[in-house]
């Protein structure tokens, strides 16, 4: 056995990332922070905190409040950070500023913001104001928690996260359509869990029209629920589709289609937004869709979708990380499979993954598998 | 985290099992079984040993061997074992009176023989002579070794193991045919592990003609080679072919051709047994040929086949586990399939299986997934 996280003593910039994980349904757009304020052994906790919704209060600035309202002093404190503090004024207040004017005088934090107008901004603040700064621990903890928001930071798009259930054999439904249960109910649970962290979820219109899926997050708690988008060439999308069934979330249906189309009012005044990319061929333009999404604050986008938007997204090379549910069984020729792409004509033509982890979900098993090269941006 | 094996205090049971898998390639056709003997504190190891290749010693013999080697006295001591001794005179004498005569008071064993013939025998052997009987600690772990030798005792046919190599997708081979490379040669070499457990490797004409193949161990050591059944119903096997250059490997060609058949002379020249077993529609008789590598003694059947023998046996209902690599990478549409059986009317035709287990391999996943019910025997 090797060394876990688990086995390690607590160190605070652990205990602030354990923090920011408590922020994965609720931060959406922002990244999710986590903050622990120690005293200066380092080793009592005087406050901590993380990101609340767009809008709440930063990890830092909860990490003072809840200092405040335990009685305890930080003058002279650290403040451990996930990601560097914030030097501009939202929605909140700069944090650097709260930080110093708290007295804190050694902040450490896992990583520079990605963004690049403002990475470096946040540290070289705190350091003119003679806080000490250190940078570096739990970095690739704290990245990978927010690879969504570091990939709209940097590429200018969202992490794009498929996720597809199958047969070990790699059917997704029978050539009759039959689909509905090939995994499990605990499977289904965990799958909604992937999309509450999700800023939004895509799909397609052969799914819509196909399920009349809602597509929101129902198995698991959450606070917000994500946007959906659908990929609907020529706005095929009906009125009465249950995806209209959720309050508040907000729809975003794309389309190769005029944007002034008698077939897009229905949908706008059902409360759709509807967003014209036309590419070539008459399909939408997925790389633009992709933009444009980030463009709204999409930071990791959940594709849940049939073989034919999977199989697009794959052959324009989108995909960055595949959610696989297995189920234990075989369907055996003649169904249909995860994405419809190809025929390849040499094995150099795969899509080449890597396995990031593999775990039972009830009795199917769930895989992640990250396609090569991807995170490297 | 669960306490595992590795957790528990080590009893002589778990050290009787831990010495039965080290006949793991070796004891074929007879069962894997370990034995250890400690004197009255039943902590002190006089002797230990497992059983060693067909016709050499069981492994109660090779642990008084050991003790007596050790110098120990082991009249009034008590013998773990993993089988119940065996009574009956075959190449070796009976254990029962090994035991016995060497003044073994106390037998503790996991299971009784599944032989049907031979049940309880060596039981009662013991307790006529005076020696107490203890039966059941480590019965799991001790049938699940040897499930293909139980398989054979009570269903008449081996423990059918069918081994795939498939993308994430469940592509074995583009429609070009190129499939050399899907997985590892880490999996490659975890495979010809499975194979030399196995007391016979089952492949089909297809794979024979098509990669001309040996199919014997070689990426690791073993002090046998399994035999070799091909199913070929038209006996088109090339007396060329590399499939006969393993000195001194058992080769079986199973075919629906008559026993006079001109195509079966050079086979057999070549050292080939051609077994006639016809079936219908001019196919082999999968079924009949199960029974016949029982008869041969074959316990755990390794299925190295390609997708239209796996599938005809899956059809027949003939498979009782899936080894499968999956290789981090999807292939797309048009591939081949792991095994060409259906399409499926309906998901409740599906071939239900029960996950064992997952493990990375290199930068491969192998996954053991067991067709629902079939251990239950």
């Amino acid at each position: 056995m090797t060394a876990t996280a688990h086995d390690a003593p607590p160190s605070p910039i652990n205990e602030a990332l354990g923090l920011a994980a408590q922020a994965l349904f609720i931060s959406s757009p922002n990244p999710r922070v986590g903050c622990v304020i120690t005293g200066p052994d380092n080793r009592r906790i005087l406050g901590q905190g993380f990101t609340q919704q767009a809008g709440g209060p930063h990890a830092e600035v909860m990490a003072l409040r809840d200092a405040a309202a335990r009685g305890h002093d930080v003058r002279g404190a650290t403040a451990y950070v996930t990601l560097e503090p914030c030097a501009h004024r939202g929605r909140t207040g700069p944090c650097c500023d709260a930080l110093i004017e708290a007295g804190i005088t050694r902040v450490v934090a896992s990583l520079a913001d990605p963004n690049p107008l403002v990475a470096g901004q946040g540290f070289a603040r705190l350091r003119a104001a003679g806080v000490q700064v250190e940078v570096g621990p739990g970095a690739e903890a704290a990245r990978e928690l927010n690879l969504g928001f570091f990939s709209r930071m940097v590429r200018g798009t969202p992490w794009v996260r498929m996720k597809v259930a199958a047969s070990l054999d790699g059917v997704t439904a029978l050539s009759s359509g039959a689909s509905q249960w090939i995994t499990s109910a605990a499977a289904r649970a965990d799958g909604h869990a992937w999309r509450a962290r999700a800023c939004a979820v895509l799909t397609g219109i052969g799914t819509v029209l196909h399920d009349d899926p809602r597509l929101d997050v129902r198995e698991v708690k959450t606070p917000r629920q994500p946007r959906l988008a659908v990929v609907d060439s020529q706005l095929q999308t009906p009125a009465s589709g249950r995806l209209f069934d959720v309050p508040g979330r907000e729809l975003l249906i794309y389309t190769a289609a005029a944007s002034d189309s008698p077939a897009a009012q229905p949908l706008r005044e059902r409360g759709a937004t509807v967003v014209c990319l036309p590419g070539p061929a008459g399909q939408v333009d997925l790389a633009a869709m992709l933009r444009d999404l980030a463009m709204r604050g999409v930071n990791e986008l959940h594709v849940e979708a049939g073989h034919r938007l999977n199989g697009a997204l794959i052959r324009d090379g989108l995909v960055d990380e595949l959610l696989l549910y297995l189920a234990p069984s075989l369907l055996g020729s003649g169904g249909r499979g995860m994405a419809h792409w190809g025929p390849l004509g040499t094995l150099a033509e795969q899509l080449a993954l890597e396995f990031r982890e593999h775990e039972q979900v009830g009795p199917d098993l769930r895989i992640v598998a990250r396609v090569a090269g991807r995170a490297d941006f």
